[in-house]
């Protein structure tokens, strides 16, 4: 126990030591370098374990209370509103708590290297990439419905835990050891396990063309994760309100677009927030703050914790929703936490093979 | 992987030492003292590690084509013969097959130390114990059934999967990992999910006196597991044809008591193999020669092995009555075999951190 303690720390030295200079991700094309870093510092390690808890710790409340709150809009009735203006909305918002944030940083610190908003093109067009990725996904997700039915498409989603995993070993260089990947494997069947109900077989009749699809979407997923991981960790000691608002800005972009291709009729005729009840608002808040607590995840922690924390909030929203709603708990759902308790277990002792 | 190789012959490098003094097990009093050891020997490594993978593996197989039998017996149509009866012949099957190769040991080496039948009462005092561990197990099997039903019984089952590694670990002294902890829980988990089907569920509204019959079936059977290799590895020297004889013919006495108990009259007016049938003698012969695989794991390897080569032995059946029964296999399946899978390979990754 208290060696693995010591590890840790270790680990983190090493975090606090990288935090100084810019790291190099393929894919990710080198931005201006990083002036005025602080060096390393063994009292940031403490705060910085603490920062990058507190950041899961949000991100798994948020999570499992987006669920709750489309089961509580589906009790209350059908969604009314456009799901693209919603989109529209939560990437505004997230933009604006940004722009925010960095007016105070401007006002206390001035505007520094870190902190300033303009930048140049080769900065800002990697920006872009993570919104293109997940436009591509969810396009195909209208598609895969003609191969699965929605509870097989659940189980198959599950399939994104897997290529995170690989695709953040590859493009991202990091190492797990045998045991976190074991752990990882374990954490894939374990959620899935979590998820089986007496027609989960049927994902099993599954043609070749839809898994072919559950894979492309599971990489597109997993490398748009990785991706702003990528970008993000590029120049960790840029403010992360700066890089959020880039990346938010062009999410505000694409789903501007999304409502002038499927909805423009709709929210001319019937105006933009046609449809729109005090749950729908507090959706949109709720998917606001759990973007930037990815966000942070990715900036203080990584894309695996990230894969953790929302499959720790998979379980929660279950358990949660027997009190709220009544649900039944399965046999299959105590199985499959068991087996998700063990991989998180496994995950942190792995870390004494790194 | 090469450090790991090592290790493990590490491991059996200590096992080779151990063979040579006689162990001390609490509960099982100490019998006279071993003579005539061989000294350790490094060239003795490699052959003890074939026999320990050879009577795995067969153990393994015997007990999946054990369950095969059972279900082409179903098919077959239903049991005719009295079930007391078939369980004495196996018992005294096995003990004719421990006397025989006992006589040929006789002839080679000559009646020595090791493989000299007779015995001090100390001696043998405690081998029928496992004998009425089991009896009372079997006792408790026909209550527990007002609480739960067939398929909740075959669930409840694997709860003797953690009884035997945590009876292991207190009665044998022997220490597992942290990581093989991990496994063990894994394999039980895993085990699990792979029996799941559409009435597994019910077995969540078992009244608590069917969880405590259940837990202390689980611990009767785990107890006669790990009391076994106690009495086995006590001498390891001993010849095992030895110490099966001795655990054999209590068995046949305890089966022999139970068929007057149970079904003296049909034994009387229908006769000792009334509704015997060609499957009938095959599934005696294979109950035989696992019982002996049984005792081999036990001696050669550990309650521990034993427990994941059943596991294994369940999955095998599974695969095996696709292409024979026709049957279907699920989803649960498929994830409790990845659940095993790992499980399997973190208790030997496991060994690196003793």
């Amino acid at each position: 126990m208290d060696y693995r303690k010591i590890k840790d720390q270790d680990i983190d030295v090493e975090a606090a030591a990288k935090d100084d200079v810019e790291e190099s991700y393929p894919f990710v094309p080198s931005a201006s370098s990083s002036i005025g870093e602080p060096k390393i510092d063994i009292n940031r390690i403490k705060p910085q374990w603490k920062r990058k808890s507190l950041v899961t710790f949000a991100l798994t409340i948020l999570t499992s209370s987006q669920a709750i709150l489309i089961v509580w809009s589906k009790r209350a009735g059908k969604y009314d509103y456009s799901v693209t203006t919603a989109n529209f909305l939560v990437e505004t918002l997230k933009c604006a708590i940004s722009i925010i944030a960095l007016a105070s940083a401007w006002r206390t610190e001035g505007v520094t290297e870190q902190n300033k908003l303009t930048a140049s093109l080769k900065e800002v067009i990697v920006y872009p990439i993570p919104a293109a990725l997940y436009l591509f996904k969810n396009l195909l997700q209208y598609y895969i419905f003609a191969y699965v039915d929605a509870p097989g498409y659940q189980i198959l989603k599950n399939l994104n835990i897997i290529t995170t995993g690989v695709l953040y070993r590859i493009i991202l260089k990091k190492k797990l050891s045998e045991i976190q990947w074991a752990a990882f494997v374990l954490l894939t069947a374990g959620c899935t396990t979590a998820q089986l109900n007496s027609n989960s077989d049927h994902v099993l009749q599954t043609p070749v063309q839809g898994w072919v699809m559950a894979i492309v979407m599971a990489l597109l997923s997993g490398f748009a994760g990785v991706y702003t991981e990528a970008i993000i960790k590029k120049r960790p000691s840029q403010n992360i309100n700066v890089q959020n608002f880039w990346l938010y800005v062009f999410g505000m972009g694409f789903n501007a677009v999304a409502i002038l291709v499927q909805d423009f009729d709709a929210v001319v005729n019937k105006g933009f927030f046609h449809g729109y009840s005090f749950i729908t608002f507090l959706m949109i808040f709720n998917h606001a703050l759990s973007g930037i607590a990815v966000s942070m995840v990715m900036k203080y922690a990584d894309n695996i914790v990230k894969v953790y924390s929302t499959s720790v909030a998979m379980l929660l929203t279950a358990v949660v929703s027997v009190f709220l709603f009544g649900f039944h708990l399965s046999l299959a759902f105590f199985l499959g936490t068991i087996v998700v308790s063990v991989s998180i277990y496994l995950h942190s002792a792995g870390k004494m093979q790194r």
